[in-house]
Parts: structure tokens; sequence; C-alpha cells
């Protein structure tokens, strides 16, 4: 092909359905989230891991069943080998403790955030990359457990500047208690799928799929009467209290949330937790405690933050028995609901502080200024030609830079703040160092 | 399938060839490493930007040729659509800057750190995915963005604490002028291809292939002359007059390179700039500076910093010009090398400070002291069960943590070094964070 074709033929610079560019008002506070996140699982013994975005298909669909067959990016390599992109992290997470369970040490404490893929129909707020945010501790099936995974979410709400969320808790084995003592613990897997319609379908539809199940008015209603909260400001342990009732009395399961409460009590956290038999979390690995996070000034973006106690998680890989508990996190769906909370963390739009505009025609000057400032813990980003000044000028409020410093005649410089127009004429590098620190804290 | 069925089945818990897991060892000091590199980009105003995974094949390739293309996973999605994973960040990029032109503030100054996937042949230290570190100026065409890409450079090797290290520059311009002055400039890229083989076949193979490419042992020579540095120690202007010479005289190529000197000089960082004509980088794309980087104390790993001015990078999808600067960091052998060097910064292999050991049975008071040293800043990994103390130091131990803190009957604790073996008796979680960050800082 010669140069004069190559120069005729543009290719559309266009994406994929259902993908997206993140541009840096995007990953700007994506990062910052993600970096609060981090520090605050690390603050608590988590460690991270990762796995590859590939790998064996019968690998990662071991677990899934038809639906998320057709969901997944899976291909032959060139190889020939029959290979998947991860379209979740629980199951890699599943892998990777089977092939190296001798190098943990459990309980083992773990994040893991990163993309993964599905090839769903892209919807408004659906996307086919997304990350996840996953945080399990694996190796115990105790309360301890259980309460340290909602300790470490109500933190992370805190951290990342949410104030008003609600955890809603609930516990599979009280409900399979329930369906026990009405008879029905065959149909549990059933009743479940139906049940967890409720927000989508509504009650009459639920108890109408029910009845059709059950054929019995009486154990749909005893059904809907477990499920359903008749007042929303029922104290937890009335509620509990309530649920041991309907299921035949104290169980495991009731001993379980009635210690789970006493931590969360004991950490002064309990008013954010609410007992919610509701939740029923659809995915059938779960086998105690599960739970959903709503926000309380969004309750239409659904739950944020879900997960469960799962007690068999890497069978499918191992004959080791490997209890767990965790949480994932919607990432995107978690930073559009700060975009709309108008939070701080979603706000941060700008790598640097300081934007140094060069008119003066020294660059060096400007360019030592720059070192200065960034040791004085100062971002500052120079501009790197002589254009006019009021290019600059735009060039620094496009990227919502505070300040501006432009070099004068003569070795010192005029300090701006681009938010409210003052300005010092006349100083050094250190002296705007010292004013934008003063400023700023 | 039945549950007796399915516990039988074992799926081999294995990874593709090519692909790794990143155990919490491998990760905790890569997270360490990217987050200072992150810092510093951030400090000099670049932005951070992302692109998907997948896009669709002709984008990707457009730019490459035919060695790419079986390098690369492709395949068709279940639209029918051909797309691909990116095989680096730069095509990405000159696709994004195509479709988002309009958005960005030129100069735009971005990095991109991710996962890039070839499905080239595994060797030692090669894999199938791998991380890029990609940082760029794009918009302007002089010494100054040539001259930050290099400040970059050296700070960000600076900024993860590695001493020793020399970038080598060169500029294709020179080099092209030379082959003018010779009167071989058509052949130019056929020589580069043969120039860029010197490290790896030697002189004598160099001068074969350029003579029966030339059909001159003169000019064999004096391309040898031009890419031979006579002394490894001759001075960076020295060496450039002496380029100059051999082109024929002063142009506006070593113009450039004179001030991009001075203002290395300028900065005080000079010394770590070689002006080494044995550079050419193998890829068509670059027009003026290149340059590699190595670790004076490991120079077989190559090069671990690479890049050059580009003047036309993404002309594929835009009648727009725009020309830039960048440098790209192989994170994974960087860290490797930082491990053989056995840098700080690659021995971090614990995210907590300190483990809560619980022997007096009271949950809920280890808890607290947990949250008491976390709000000191003190990362804290609670053990979640009351076992034997020996299983508990030994998890303490296989995570690096130093500190244990052990409960005392009473709602007091113990605190062990478990580095030096210091313990102190009868304390409360407040004197223990105290005593900690005493001794930590």
């Amino acid at each position: 092909m010669g140069d004069q074709e190559k120069t005729k033929r543009i290719i559309q610079p266009r994406l994929l359905k259902g993908f997206r560019d993140s541009l840096p008002e995007d990953e700007i506070p994506k990062k910052a989230i993600i970096a609060k996140l981090e520090g605050l699982f690390s603050s608590y013994g988590f460690v991270p891991i990762d796995t590859p975005a590939l790998e064996y298909t019968e690998v990662l669909l071991g677990k899934g069943g038809g639906e998320t067959d057709k969901q997944i990016f899976h291909f032959a390599d060139n190889g020939g080998r029959d290979v998947a992109m991860r379209f979740d992290l629980t199951v890699p997470f599943a892998r990777f403790l089977a092939l190296h369970l001798n190098e943990l040490p459990l309980p083992f404490k773990r994040f893991h955030i990163n993309k993964v893929w599905r090839g769903e129909n892209p919807q408004k707020g659906r996307f086919r990359e997304f990350i996840q945010c996953d945080f399990d501790i694996v190796g115990l099936d105790n309360s301890e457990a259980d309460y340290e995974i909602l300790s470490v979410m109500h933190a992370s709400f805190a951290a990342i500047g949410v104030e008003n969320f609600h955890f809603h808790l609930a516990h599979r084995g009280l409900f399979n208690q329930m369906l026990a003592h009405l008879g029905i613990a065959e149909h549990n897997t059933e009743i479940l799928r139906i049940v967890d319609k409720l927000r989508k379908i509504g009650t009459d539809e639920v108890r109408e799929q029910l009845m059709a199940l059950l054929a019995s008015s009486e154990k749909a209603d005893a059904i809907l009467a477990y499920i359903e909260k008749a007042d929303e400001d029922e104290p937890f342990l009335t509620t509990l209290s309530r649920l041991e009732e309907l299921g035949g009395g104290e169980s495991e399961h009731s001993i379980r949330m009635r210690t789970i409460y006493a931590y969360l009590c004991g950490a002064g956290i309990e008013e954010h937790f609410i007992l919610d038999p509701s939740i029923t979390r659809g995915l059938d690995y779960y086998t105690g405690l599960v739970y959903e996070t709503f926000l309380t000034d969004l309750p239409h973006y659904g739950s944020v933050c879900s997960g469960g106690r799962y007690n068999d998680l890497a069978s499918l890989y191992t004959k080791e028995h490997l209890p767990g508990v965790g949480a994932s996190i919607g990432l995107d769906r978690l930073m559009s609901a700060l975009s709309e909370l108008q939070s701080p963390i979603a706000q941060a739009g700008s790598s640097a502080d300081v934007a140094i505009l060069n008119t003066a025609g020294n660059f060096t000057a400007c360019d030592l200024a720059g070192r200065i400032l960034r040791s004085e813990g100062i971002a500052t980003s120079v501009y790197l030609a002589a254009k006019k000044i009021a290019a600059q000028y735009k060039w620094a409020e496009a990227q919502a830079i505070r300040y501006a410093l432009i070099s004068e005649d003569g070795g010192t410089f005029t300090l701006k703040d681009l938010r409210d127009k003052e300005s010092w004429q006349g100083i050094s590098a250190t002296e705007a160092a010292t004013i934008i620190r003063k400023e700023h804290h």
C-alpha cells in the first residue's frame, strides 16, 4: 500500500456496542474511589489478588448454567483452546483458592477490584465491560467472619463519604427452616426464585406463583407473612423473634443472627442494619447470611453492595471444604450514584492543583517553579509552549485546575486563584506554595 | 445433574499457558509501584484514561502489520462482529484521541496503566497477559514537551526508589540526516531495521547486512561510525557535535537535541542522560527523539522504559495532525528487576501492621481494639476465631505481619514485635498504637 493510499483511508474510530472509554473526568474519581476502598480493605488486613482475564471456558463455566453461557465472551484461541473472558470475580476466586490452597494463610481475607465482561444486551446503565469490587473471608463458618464483612461494608461506605445507607440482612437458613416447618422444604429453590422477584413483580404476582407451585393458599400466605415486614421500623430483635416463631423456634441460624447483631451493637454501628426477610439473593450458592445495600437518598438505584455466606465455594475444583462470606460492590452503579448525590469524591476533576503559564519565554524558570511546587506536595502542570496567554488560561480552566502561576519578566510570578479571582504578584515559587497550602488546608 | 454426581466431578483448576495468577505477595508490591507512578504522573498534571479491553479488530489492526495479526486474540462475538483484545495501549490511545478530540484540552498529558494481551509464545519472563504503563504528551512538537517526558521518566524511577539508571537518547531526524548526507535516504526503513539489531547480532553481522543492502563498504562503515560510540564516557555535547558533522552540519534536529540537553541541565538531571546513536527503536512511527532506559546494576534486563516522538499518531483515524511524545514502562519486567535489586518497594509483603489474636474469647474487645488501631492509621487484621494461639501466630507470620496484639483476661493486651521478639504486657489498645507508631517512624 503506497503512502498516498494510506493517507486517504480513514478508519472510523468507533467503539463496540456496550463498551466505553473512560475520560479523565470519569477516570480521576473512579481511581479516587478505588484508592479509598483499597486503603480501607488493607486497613482491615485484606490482601489484594488478581487473576487472568482469560481462562479455560470449562473452568469458568463449571459453575454457571445456561443463562451465563450465552452471556460470556468465549472463543477458540490460536492454539485451538476453548477460552473465555471472566464474567465475574467469584468463579475465578474459587478456582484460585483450589489452585493455591497450600500457599494461602487461612482464614484468608482478600479483595479483588478489576474488570469483568458479559455479552448481555446493553441497557441504560448496563455495560458489557464493567468493574467489580469483591471482598471475602474464606476458611471460617462463624458469626465473627459474618460480622467482619458487614463491618467492612459499613466502613467502606463511610470511607467514600456516603452518609445515608442501610444494609438489609436476611438468613437463608432461617428461611429454609420456615419452609421445613411448613413441610415444603423440597421446593426450596423454586420458592426462592419466586420470592426473589418480589420487588419486581409485587406481592399479588408472587402469591399467585407460590399458589401455582404449592397448591395451598395457606402455605403461600405463610411464606408472604415471613418475607413481608409489617412495619419498616420494627426493631431488629423483634423481627428476629417473629421469624424464629414462624420457623418453629430457636435454631443455630437464629442464634447466629443474634450473635452477629450483638457484635454490630458492640461496634456501635447497628443502626445501619435492618433485618429484612424479603432479601433472598437469587443465587443458589448462598447458604447463610445474605445482604443488600441501599442508599437512602437514591432507593431506585437498587442494591449497590450485595453478598452473603456460601459454604462450599470451591467445591467444583477441590474436595477441600472452604466456607466463606463476602460482598461485591458494583463500582459503576456506585459511581453514578455518588455523582447524583454530588458527593465530593465523585467531583474530583483535575490531577493538578496549579498550572504554570509561560508568557516570559523562560521555560527553565517555569520548569524549576514546577519542581519547587511538586516538592511541596502540590501537583503542578507546566504549559509547555509560549502560546497566547488566553489559550493557556483556557487550557487550565478546561481541566478544572484551580490556580495559575504566571511567569513574569525578571523571574518572579503572579499567582491567580481561578475560582475566586484573587491574585498575588511579584512572588517566588516558594511563596506561591505557601499561599496555596494555606488556602487548601 | 444430581447432587451426588456434582460432588464427584472435580474440574482441574488449571490456568492457560502464558497466564498467571497474582498472589498477594506479588499484588501488594505491584499496587505499591503503580500507586507511586500514578502519584508521580498526577503531580506533573498528567491525567488517567482507560479504554475497553475489546475493540473492533479493524480498528486495532489498522496500524499493525502481519506480525501483530498472528499475535492478537481475536474472534467473532455473539453478534458476529470481528473483535480483538488490545495488544498495546498506543493504538487504543490513537483511536481515543480521534474519537474525543473535541473534548480534550490540548496539549493533552495522559497516563494509562492497564493490561494488554498477546498470543505470542510464552518465554521466560514473557507472558500473554501483562501490564503496560504509558504516558504521553499530545498536541505539541517542541523541545519542551520532549524534555518533560524525559523529566517525568527521571522522576518516576526516583519515585520508586531506583538509584542507578541511565536514559539513552537518540534522534531519528539526525540519523536520517546522516543517511541523506550519504545519499541513501531511500533505504531509511531497511537500514533502521538492521541497525536496531546491533545489540542482538553484533557489529560484524550488522556490517554484513548493510553491505548486502547498500553494496558499499564505505557507506556501511559510515553508518557504523555514526551508531558506535568510540568512548562510553564521551560527553553529551561532544557526541552531538560529532553526529552533526557526520550529518553534514547543524540542523533543526541537532538544535532540538541541544535545547533538550540545556533543559536537562537547567533541572540538574543531565548526568542520567546519554546521547547514544545506537538507539533506534524498531517501530516505524517514531519521527524524532527516541530513548531506552537501562538499570546500571542489571544491564541484562534490557530497556525497562522506552519511547519517543511520533508526529502523526492518530492519522489512521482522523485527518487532524496530532504530534506527540511518550514513553512506556514494562511493569512486569520492572517488577522483577526491583525484586532482584531487593528494592524496598518490591519487598512490601503485608497489608496489615498488626494481627489481633484472640485467646480470651472476648471477640468484641478484639474488634474494638482493631477499630482503635485503625483510627490511628495502623492497619489491623483481627483473627476471627478462638483457635489455638500457636495457629494464630503462624497465621500472622505467614502474612509477614510485624506485630501481634494478644487479648488478656480482664480487657488488657500484650503487644509482641514478631521480628525482634520484644513485648509489652498489660497495655490498652491506645497504648499499643503509641508504641507501634514510635517504633515505625
